[in-house]
């Protein structure tokens, strides 16, 4: 297990696509966020605002920067980063727990 | 929104009921725990060690406490506490958000 001390996290969940995906937010003490979270299985595309590093501690599944590049593996352990201003989509085949840093 | 500030979180999701019920451990400064979950809607039966404190962000559902009382009704705002060492049923109709605390 890992951990991460000395945070404030905020209480309600972030749910989106009617509760197949939900996070906490993790506010850490220099301001920055990152979101914890579980897909159910299942199709999601997201926008980026600010680029985001996507870790995945557990699950499998597929993913797409962008909506016309190849559909990439993803397991636990591996992690792939999405550019500002942009959309990625993610086939989420076991339910998937991820670590979403937002990157400056 | 509310927070708990200068916390440890886990970063790594509890997860149950093949991922029907997930949540994110808390550790406070004093070394009390809170998990903060969510359910899809289905029928899930826990057993507790210490007595908890279940507190509802979002969500229906229906509770009952041991395997023979009434079924009770529990919405968003409001929470039931289940006695140490023993067991607690929910009907969880629509994605339900929560924060359990593990009570002395």
């Amino acid at each position: 297990m890992s951990e991460f001390s000395n945070v404030t996290v905020v209480r309600e969940a972030n749910i989106y696509f009617g509760g197949a995906v939900t996070s906490r937010t993790i506010i850490f003490a220099d301001g920055t966020k990152k979101t914890l979270g579980v897909m159910q299985p299942g199709e999601y595309t997201f926008n980026t605002d600010a680029a985001e590093l996507m870790e995945f501690l557990a699950g499998e599944l597929e993913y797409r920067i962008g909506d016309s590049g190849p559909w990439l593996p993803m397991r636990a352990g591996e992690s792939f980063t999405v550019p500002a201003k942009s959309a990625f989509t993610m086939k989420v085949a076991t339910v998937a727990d991820y670590c979403c840093s937002f990157l400056a």
